[in-house]
């Protein structure tokens, strides 16, 4: 450097710090490494500035965002590089003030210590305004306490931006999403929220699963006029409610709800828009619609096809309400227009919905018109529960119900369909096409939501789709070693021969345990349980012998368990042909035993023997508080021996009153059960226990010496049926109502008693 | 060097290794600082070589030390440095062969992965004899799943001997050290356990906390020839049962129990031998001293002082038997020897203790002679359940009984008593000499058990023993910060303000929590629960408010609760002047939550004010399997102030029909009671409910329009009194006995019903 130009780099060097804080002259990035970088630079921040958080995972950090933006030159909070920056541990993010932009951040391997992920407040008077949040990833940022409630995005203030995000993964309480109305400043807010992608929320298994919220019951009369378009929720399954209408004004539109289990629920608040709105089902079990209630509601122009719910989970639901509501209850309907919709393959449609004492007004002032609905299968129902005459009908074509008689402004008509470009079947028919949604429908596509940058992952590894591992019974702890090495979707196969077992073995992957020939492998647990299932894990057992003559002498074993608490990942457990004896060193030795909490996707167990056991086979009744929060979602017993139990063979509680899980449900259907039930430390002596449980099957079973069965049903139109079992001594069934009046609603139908 | 002596150096170097091979000329050192080395070494082992492992952590290591040594040339495992070499997380050691010896190891921060920490065999084959394990640590290296039961040391095989070793602080199910007699390897043992230092053991809250175990029911017709001698009991407080003798021919002599909460148990076996131990109680409760059970034992010159223990937990007990006792049941007492014997300010003697409709067979052929029974308060009951006259009773000195009548064989005497040099009272009077332990008893010191390079440190932190720490109300999180910082011990003064608490404060330390001016400061948590008590955390609230009127809207917030599961360091709860309202934004808000399997040593609430709550007050209720594993062992609630609350005020449960814990206790005094227990979700509208709690005293109280009291007794002489309270407009005591015949055994005394 000669000496001129190191003279001319001096100049430009004072110059460029003469400049620097002349705020309208020239916008700065601020790189940062940390917490302390970041508070020195937000100090510092001017209309046009930005805040870059360099790549590298943050942990345990709060960032509070607060700045005051421009019009035009906005105050910038964004990763280095977009995707790079891991907010991991006890993060969150709040931003409060104006004109401020978010983009870039992942959250990631951990929890917010706070109610909020992403909080578009400081505290309850300072908001963020005119502000936007773009190109975030909250994925699978989960408290391990399932009951420590938060929201992953709340949106507080006025005109913010919620967009092309990633929340994928939610398992605890508390809805994903949720905008604001608590205070003024947060009302006819204006929010945008678009081109997201709402990722897999599993079962939740008890209420406050909802993906998307607005408003709440005691802000309902508020109007919000948020926006949401463009959207994708993908298999959002957390409880009924996908998304939850609560407050006045709000436009839903040209979203798609991809086999998500629930509904679009308009369930406070009136004067809302659902336009455009794409739902594929699939046939997927649970798949809903578009549920109505409240006033100055407008569905129009939506396409639903392959739903298969019902009742509140119907693909289309009208409620029944009443005239002078509360606020946390149900509306009367008044001034619906539910017009140019396209029912494809949608199983249930219900008028009147929730009709009882308390929801005694129909629907009135309304109009229901030039909807199509076609179903290949012939299986729609039409379902009034009451005078439907204050919705006018008009120009509905139909095909397919199974409805005998349909109300006037339903025409049957043979429908030619043919599917588009876009996906949708529409009709072939030109007068037909006047009807139902428009052909111009292009439902958003999943890659047009969410990052570019952030892949969407299939959340659910099948058994037996990793490598194979062989396993000998020759060297000390063999199954130990092999278990530690293997990883998600592997099976293990075992040479026969008899297996000690002298530590519990934890099962935090998918993995599937099988015997190389069934029938000749024997495994000896000499613990106080065999195997526990964690977070992330799921079991399969297949073809093996379980002998527990080797446990330790004192009572209270388990043979296989979850993790006894903040299990927030819902796991499956599988048995065929597997043999299990003698679990009977001590007494109430259990076969399985339910951590609090955790929630079985499915227990499937088919083809396998039970005998010589003190304790309880399946126990799924960890709910001590009567919240709803059960823990089987899906359980099969099919083809089973069950002998000499001195336990209940599955005790399968769902508590509380609300009515916002589909579950549990239970197929136990062609099971040999003898000498089952009756043990001095079996409070019921029953065989089977349910409480709660919305769908039983019980069918095809032999009972013999055993204990009964009893049935509780709670809230929630339970259904539960015997049908062409066998009982020889056996106590009669003993079935409750706990809160329906009136005789018990359990079907018992062609049972054999002696 | 010169030319020559390298010459010889070398030489000597070749001589050298020409040597070693020789293995009968110079035993080796291995120095190995891994497992892998670790693994190489042994495999070249001769008789007289050993294994050093290197200073430092060796983190999840399961050693085998498998090897044969000769009399005289054992192989050795040792620390580089005593004390220096610390096994950590999921570590062990097997030691299998003949003449082993171990030492200088510490076993910290962990837990043993199987169901041993130091096991004397390889397998069941293969066991350990003729060796030595000297010198180790285990201190607190807990399985956090509580029920997960395991030893820290079990003796198999013949002629072992386990010295001067440090074993304190195990909380989680399972003997601390086991003889186990279960081959014919294993019996007739001659093990020799000594100069140990076994330090506090927290009470368990179920069957499984002894320290020591010798034999089982199983074997206990086996001889063991186990000498324990010169080891100190320090606070051994896990059961009823410090030393369960459960074989024959043992001798128990020269020990010393301090303040430790049970009895030393002849439970099963014949002819065993107690001599010369010394029990320290120094008035603390349920402190006990040796049960007789079975045939041809022998209990002399032992000391016994200040013993508060009753019934089975005695200070000196012979139990009723059965001429024909199954293995696992009583035997009846015959040819026992009970002389000269020092019982000083002992509460209780008790004989035919036990008595019922199985145990009918009261002592015979049995001495009890020369014994000397003093007690300053002249509190000394001595009561017989059945006829003695099977015991031949002379020379027994008594001074300060308060039994009326004393059978044949007791003479009151005035005792004239002096403190010898070793700490024991001795008569002055020559002639009393001959009675009573003698004068030449010296208790083994403390300082001559365990290590002397491990010191003994005392494992409770008193409240208010550290630092003060000044919290203003200023800035956001201001209590989490101060929390965060504080150690065990500390006080954080609250300055008079309002705290929004915005996440939940872990307490995993000994922490007061107080106002620097009571009634100035209040709380308010924003989250679902806003303490969590964790593993060595304890808690003390002090003239603080709390209002819960910013919680969540969701059902189920819990303010205090402890960790949900993994809960094995037992906690502290004290509340003294504190202001709880407005847990009511939701139904079922509850005060605090035990997490299953949690116990906590002490609820103190005291001079308190609860209002305005729609859950329950203290849920200690979580067993939900009846193995006995209860939640408090001490709940103290007096005077305090309890209206609206739709909830339980304490719900106590201590299931299943085992008799080996003193607790649950409560007392409840001098509250008043109003609007308590009368909610829709109290199942059972009740204001307490006690189930299996051993002692209760609700004395004082005035409840009014509120839910009763219920009350019931399972096994193990619960003693329940209702003295002096008022009651209006409250439903009558419901007590009920669940095991025993018969009417209910609680007192009710004085109250006022209107």
């Amino acid at each position: 450097m000669s000496a001129a130009t190191r003279a001319l780099a001096c100049a430009l060097a004072v110059l460029a710090l003469g400049l620097l804080p002349q705020r309208e002259l020239a916008a700065r990035d601020f790189l940062v490494g940390d917490k302390l970088a970041f508070d020195a630079a937000l100090a510092r921040l001017a209309p046009g500035d930005a805040i870059v958080m360099k790549n590298g995972t943050w942990r345990d950090v709060e960032i509070g965002f607060f700045a005051e933006g421009r019009a035009g030159q906005p105050v910038t909070l964004r990763a280095e590089t977009p995707g790079k920056v891991i907010l991991s541990g006890r993060s969150n993010l709040r931003l409060a003030g104006s004109h401020l932009v978010v983009s870039g951040l992942v959250f990631r391997d951990g929890h917010t210590p706070t109610g909020e992920v992403i909080s578009f407040k400081r505290d309850e008077r300072r908001l963020a305004h005119h502000s936007r949040v773009t190109e975030v990833v909250i994925d699978n940022y989960n408290n391990p306490d399932r009951d420590a409630a938060d929201y992953w995005v709340a949106l507080y203030g006025k005109h913010n931006r919620f967009d092309h995000s990633y929340l994928a993964g939610k398992r605890n309480l508390g809805v994903t999403m949720a905008v604001r109305l608590n205070s003024e400043g947060s009302q006819q807010n204006h929010h945008r929220i678009d081109h997201n992608y709402f990722g897999p929320r599993p079962v939740l298994g008890s209420n406050g699963g909802e993906t998307l919220r607005v408003g709440t019951s005691t802000y309902s009369l508020t109007d919000s006029h948020t926006l949401i378009e463009n959207n994708y929720f993908d298999r959002c399954d957390g409880e009924v409610e996908i998304i939850s209408i609560k407050s006045g004004k709000n436009i839903i539109r040209n979203n798609v709800f991809f086999e998500s289990r629930g509904t679009l629920t308009l369930r406070h608040g009136n004067g809302n828009l659902v336009e455009s709105n794409v739902f594929f089902g699939n046939g997927v079990e649970n798949t809903g619609g578009i549920r109505v209630i409240n006033r100055d509601q407008t569905v129009r122009n939506n396409y639903l096809e392959g739903l298969t719910g019902t009742r509140f989970g119907s693909g289309f639901a009208i409620m029944n309400g009443r005239v002078d509501a509360p606020l946390n209850r149900y509306g009367q309907v008044r001034n619906a227009r539910i017009h140019n919709n396209s029912f494809i393959d949608v199983d249930h449609f219900q008028f009147g919905a929730g009709k009882d004492a308390e929801r005694n007004a129909p629907p009135v002032d309304s109009r229901m018109e030039d909807n199509l609905i076609y179903h290949r299968k012939g299986a729609a129902s039409i379902v009034s529960y009451d005078d439907m005459g204050g919705i006018r009908f008009a120009g509905n074509l139909v095909q397919g119900t199974s409805a005998a008689e349909l109300p006037a402004g339903f025409e049957r008509t043979e429908l030619r369909m043919r599917r588009n470009a876009a996906g949708l079947l529409m009709p072939q028919d030109a007068a037909q096409r006047r009807r139902g949604a428009s052909a111009s429908l292009r439902p958003v596509v999943k890659a047009a939501t969410g990052p570019s940058w952030y892949p969407k992952n299939e959340p659910r590894v099948v058994f037996g789709s990793g490598r194979r591992i062989d396993v000998d019974a020759g060297r000390e702890d063999a199954l130990a070693q092999a278990l530690a090495g293997a990883g998600d979707g592997d099976n293990l196969l075992l040479a026969p021969g008899r297996y000690r077992v002298d530590r519990l073995l934890l099962i935090d992957k998918v993995v599937t345990i099988g015997a190389r020939q069934a029938g000749t492998v024997v495994l000896l647990p000499e613990r106080t349980t065999l195997f526990e299932i964690r977070n992330g894990g799921a079991l399969k057992l297949a073809g093996l012998g379980i002998d527990g003559s080797a446990s330790p002498d004192s009572a209270g074993n388990v043979l296989i368990r979850t993790q006894k608490s903040g299990m927030f990942v819902s796991y499956r457990l599988v048995l065929e042909n597997v043999d299990v004896r003698n679990l009977d060193v001590n007494h109430s030795h259990h076969f399985f035993d339910a951590g609090s909490r955790s929630l079985a996707e499915e227990i499937r167990i088919t083809g396998s023997t039970f005998g010589k056991i003190t304790g309880d086979l399946l126990r799924l009744d960890k709910e001590s508080d009567d919240l709803g929060n059960y823990n089987a979602d899906v359980l099969v017993l099919d083809g089973n021996r069950f002998t000499h139990i001195d336990g209940v063979l599955a005790s399968l509680y769902r508590g509380g009153t609300d009515e916002s899980t589909f579950g549990p449900r239970l197929a136990f259907t062609r099971n040999v059960v003898e000498h089952v039930g009756q043990g001095r430390r079996n409070k019921r002596r029953a065989a089977l226990y349910l409480h709660g449980v919305q769908l039983a099957r019980i069918a095809g079973n032999e009972f013999a010496d055993s204990g009964g069965i009893v049935v509780e049903h709670t809230v929630g139109d339970p259904d539960t049926e015997l049908r062409g079992n066998t009982f020889r001594n056996v106590p009669p069934l003993k079935a409750s109502e706990l809160h329906a009046q009136g005789a018990s609603t359990v079907k018992y139908l062609e049972n054999q008693d002696s």
